[in-house]
């Protein structure tokens, strides 16, 4: 095994910019995660479900990983999700993540087929590594029941873990279920695990948690950093104001409402691009959204979100 | 809208042979939609759900596709499995099967994100089919609730057909709920509806309905086509021996178990390669399916399933 870099922090589940057809636009990518990572996340998830991923193409993933690298997106704070369905799509896009200079990769179980035996999810994720070949690359599994239809149980993992060592590195648990997080941290020496959301990032990082990965970072990284750095007791007062945020944008459609606050933020309207079967905030829905995260100092740097660009939409 | 041949009757939703790689083997591929053809079967539906469409590459999709062509599988016997969660592969796929002359294609929804709008999925459909662009296109929606998490409203059904007429030509409905089959059929002039399992076979078509499409087919074709053409009450009657058969399948992993099957029919243990997460039939579940279908007359061709051959597994 060679040495990786290890990922920790505050890390976004990155939206991907859309031109009209859905293609990722490469320089609002690049420019976004840039924005993203001088304005306090530690890392990026590119390509995960905030990213929309499995509704693009692999040809178009792999172009967009690429971009990232040509783009000098640093290695050490990326996180590329490449799970797919189909284990070819999945060997194929963490080899080009691997290639591209991005070890460390977040990879879905196959989510099509429903009630499969951890013996076939054993196997998936054996014949990835199997096949990507490359001691650099680190598995970072993603447990989101809700979305995959597919849980990855602690037995499985410790399967992993014997089988492969730190090659399994870590996991984001999307599921929401502390129980499920803190049962990892306290059985799993050594494993890296993010929380799926900001709502549990004190928690996490107190229990022996690495971070979180969340697609509401994208305009909350600034105050989730802060909450990693605190002390207690301040770093609970600031982790209810995250909280607060994050249950704001609840009941919203989650990927459209934040490209919606990125059009606003920006005044560029291609954020407004989605692919089906997502679709553009409504503008009844967008402007409910408005006036709930008005209150919200969702960002801090130069751009504000002000009246001038909310007027334009 | 051109003349395209109008699919109907007893189809099978046909497995897939693999190499032990997973890729399709294209001539066990080809020998297999032959034999079906040749054994009750009006027609079949390839990479569904059986063939395990979702656990391949694209590539290895279209290649599949075209070998079927190539073979002379003939297009009017044929409903092609396109769906995946990326629209650009669903154009991808469907067009390639159109262009290969197969024009009637079953079309999953996008599965991977869950509690989409019919906004959102009739967007995802409009685009599918103008972006193929043929007007010899044939959308069969695919409702399979449990499988894809993604259930097509009698709403949603009805605006894509008021928005495309008979391009939507018809469904396969696999959430085994009859209530939605009858209402369709009731509701839906000239909608194509297939069940998704032969058990509802008569019903089905007792109803309006134009078939079935189904996994158990791949062994149930002779005695499904009989059900398919009897008149009450022997219809019945035989209904009764079809769906003892599907249920005496029930509770084995269903695309291993049917795979073995075919091993035991055709002495080639190639049949046993399936794709992860699927795993291979265990010797001890296939030693009760062995004895699960002794009773049953599966198959009314030359090669019998007897004990000989499954002395050599």
């Amino acid at each position: 095994m060679t040495s990786t870099d290890l990922v920790s922090g505050v890390f976004a589940a990155a939206l991907t910019p859309m031109i009209p057809t859905g293609a990722p636009d490469h320089a609002m990518a690049v420019g976004h995660c840039r924005w993203l990572l001088e304005n306090g996340c530690d890392g990026l998830a590119p390509l995960g479900t905030t990213g929309e991923a499995n509704s693009q193409s692999l040809a178009d993933r792999m172009a967009l990983i690429e971009a990232l690298a040509a783009a000098g997106i640093p290695s050490n704070r990326v996180v590329v999700g490449t799970g797919g369905c189909a284990l070819d799509d999945t060997v194929a896009l963490t080899r080009c993540a691997v290639d591209a200079g991005y070890p460390n990769a977040l990879v879905l179980p196959p989510f099509y087929y429903k009630g499969v035996s951890d013996d076939g999810l054993f196997a998936y994720y054996a014949v990835l590594i199997e096949r990507v070949g490359d001691p650099a690359f680190r598995l970072y599994l993603y447990h989101f029941p809700q979305m995959s239809t597919v849980p990855l149980s602690p037995a499985l993992i410790g399967r992993l873990r014997d089988a492969f060592g730190g090659v399994v590195a870590g996991l984001k648990d999307s599921s929401g279920d502390w129980t499920y997080t803190k049962h990892l941290l306290d059985t799993i020496p050594g494993f890296r695990v993010f929380s799926g959301t900001e709502q549990f990032l004190a928690d996490n990082v107190a229990a022996g948690g690495v971070g979180c990965i969340s697609a509401t970072v994208n305009v909350t990284a600034p105050l989730a950093a802060q909450v990693l750095r605190a002390d207690p007791p301040e770093r609970e007062r600031l982790q209810q104001d995250l909280t607060a945020i994050r249950i704001a944008l609840q009941g919203f459609p989650l990927i459209p409402a934040l490209k919606r606050i990125f059009e606003w933020h920006t005044g560029n309207p291609a954020w407004r691009n989605v692919l089906p079967p997502l679709l553009a905030l409504p503008e009844a829905a967008a402007a409910e959204l408005r006036r709930k995260i008005a209150d919200f100092p969702l960002f801090r740097d130069d751009v504000p979100l002000d009246a001038t660009v909310v007027a334009q939409t």
